[in-house]
């Protein structure tokens, strides 16, 4: 069971800096996200393209501003729940909170900021028959070690960077490798897809455009995939492994339950603190929603700082807040 | 004359990053600052200190951030009038705008963004009769040029930092030099004012404590200045320059004039966009108000940012604007 002042739900960049501004007005600390790491989208998603819209860097790697902003909150020392997923949020007798995470973990927090982003990452499933039978038997959505995929047959999906990517990584380690896209044009990079398309040209890679997956087939593990072409004709591909790489598709998930004003999967909030209808629960970055709202890291920054104005009342409800400048007063860690 | 898409009134750090985000979407702009140097309280006030509350950065030194907003707002080749201050703004006849300076450049545009911060920087003037007379007659309120003073005998006034520092720079530059302060202790940095100190103790600093000036004069130039200590005594000193700093202190000036809704010489603002109550002028920065403003920069660069959406409708009133990331997109000077 843990402690803490405020609980971050969401371990993107605005959470990160969220525990700065809180740590600058003697506020702990706590972070959840189901992630395995921290830094949301730009960890998970584009972790080495640069950012330009940073102010004060003119470029910089998505993954560098995680651990920049990871640097910067450490001397406030927050607590990390990560690879849990929050379900639950409820209202203890003395007024505080209570989330709890999937893990069952309990947090018990004075206010709660939720910076969710875009919601859970969850990956988006091809609509095929059979297909949660055989998940983690021949069935992954994301690559995590790529040694089982040696000497093996591997059939990818997608037209993305990942799809890409993957196919071109594993072609040197699989036995034999497919890719398979209902297009013929690839939305990845131009020059990720010429090597693909090199590979094929080489026996390297099998590529198979302008079909979908249809129907998959096994004995406790997979072993076949059908395939349906533009022109309605059936084929079949012997395979170890399917990978479906349709992207990760955010789910807002069990925080739409929570009596919280939503609108199109997002969390409205007053623009005076980021607060939202629910006392105590505030919304900040990408989940949020307001007259204006661009979804920018630079204005979950500017969020941040405001809610914590905010929330410090709900930690000190007798104390009086006054304003100072990092310049002037420093940051003193608790 | 000149004409641009934006003008931008202060190149503080906030009217800096505005030219990046009104750039993303392919707007020009021209900056103004009565300031001879881009960067507001920045580079005037706190150069070298560090800030640590600039996100992704956990220490900056002022100047520096400024020097990194400027080569990050470089691609969209920003117009600059430095050391004019923004005297008059009115409507042309076709809805655009005129700006017009104290040294009559006249800027023509499709918006005013004003990121005047805390206003015009005013040195703030002791309360002596005939101060004005000698102005530039041997009163100065700034160092510009420290050649001026050597083999001079020069009164410096002041308990602050700059104070201290020139009190120091100056001692090896004049004939003579005093430092009159009001107090028995300093404002500024303890090793400042240690050095003073020492500089008093081995005679090459005359330092007169809790006194005050009361009277100046002259013939033409300044000649003579007249104090008053804590005991109401009376006494003179010869002197060539009297350097009265005692700080400078912002005015809002004719920006009060334009019709806009001020309070507490703050420029009150819509937050969906920072727009005021005159269609096409915004303020953002330390010069705007509204529920929940903090005087912070990061807040500052998301006021830009939502600003820039808006004003697009000035300058591309015909065009629909769909918002891209830069990690997509990139950064495309014109
Ligand atoms: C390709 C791409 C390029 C981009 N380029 C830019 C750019 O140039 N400039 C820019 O400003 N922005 C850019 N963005 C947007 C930027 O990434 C987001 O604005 C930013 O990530 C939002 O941060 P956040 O902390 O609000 O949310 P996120 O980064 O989405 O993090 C939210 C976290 O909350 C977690 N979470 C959600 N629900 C739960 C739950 N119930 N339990 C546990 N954890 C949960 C998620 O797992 C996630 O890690 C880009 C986005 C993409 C996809
Ligand atoms: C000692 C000190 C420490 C600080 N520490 C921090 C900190 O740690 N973190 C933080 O976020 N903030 C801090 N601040 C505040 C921060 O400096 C301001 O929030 C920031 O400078 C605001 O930027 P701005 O661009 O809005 O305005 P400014 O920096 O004030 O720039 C405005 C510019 O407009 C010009 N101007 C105004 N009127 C006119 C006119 N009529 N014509 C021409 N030019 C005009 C001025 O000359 C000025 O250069 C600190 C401030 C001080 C003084």
């Amino acid at each position: 069971m843990i402690h803490t002042d405020l609980c971050i739900i969401g371990a993107g960049p605005v959470g990160l800096f969220a525990v700065f501004e809180a740590g600058l007005l003697k506020m702990r600390c706590h972070l959840i996200d189901v992630l395995p790491q921290v830094g949301g989208q730009l960890s998970e998603i584009y972790p080495h393209k640069p950012i330009y819209d940073i102010p004060g860097f003119p470029e910089i790697k998505a993954q560098e501003l995680v651990e920049n902003l990871m640097a910067q909150i450490k001397p406030f020392e927050p607590g990390f729940t990560l690879g849990e997923r929050v379900e639950k949020l409820d209202k203890d007798e003395n007024g505080t909170f209570k989330v709890t995470t999937s893990d069952h973990s309990e947090i018990h927090c004075k206010a709660v900021v939720i910076a969710g982003g875009l919601g859970c990452f969850e990956p988006r499933k091809p609509d095929i028959e059979n297909l949660s039978l055989f998940e983690g038997k021949g069935v992954n959505y994301m690559v995590k070690d790529p040694e089982v995929y040696r000497d093996k047959k591997i059939v990818l999906a997608g037209g993305g960077d990942s799809a890409l990517d993957w196919t071109i990584f594993l072609a040197n380690i699989a036995k034999e490798i497919t890719l398979v896209h209902r297009g013929d044009t690839f939305r990845g990079a131009p020059d990720s897809a010429e090597k693909v398309f090199k590979l094929a040209e080489m026996g390297k890679v099998n590529l198979i455009l302008s079909s979908h997956l249809t129907k998959i087939n096994g004995n406790g593990h997979l072993t076949e995939i059908t395939l349906l072409d533009k022109n309605k004709v059936e084929s079949n591909l012997e395979a170890d492994y399917l990978i479906p790489l349709f992207g990760l598709s955010p789910k807002l998930g069990p925080i739409a339950d929570w009596g919280l004003n939503i609108e199109k999967s997002q969390i409205m909030v007053n623009t005076e603190d980021y607060s939202t209808n629910v006392e105590g629960i505030f919304a900040i970055g990408d989940i949020n929603t307001y007259p204006g709202k661009l979804k920018l890291i630079l204005s979950g920054f500017h969020e941040g700082a405001l809610m914590a104005q905010s929330a410090f009342k709900f930690v000190y409800p007798d104390q009086k807040l006054s304003f100072k400048y990092t310049t002037v007063y420093g940051v003193n860690s608790f």
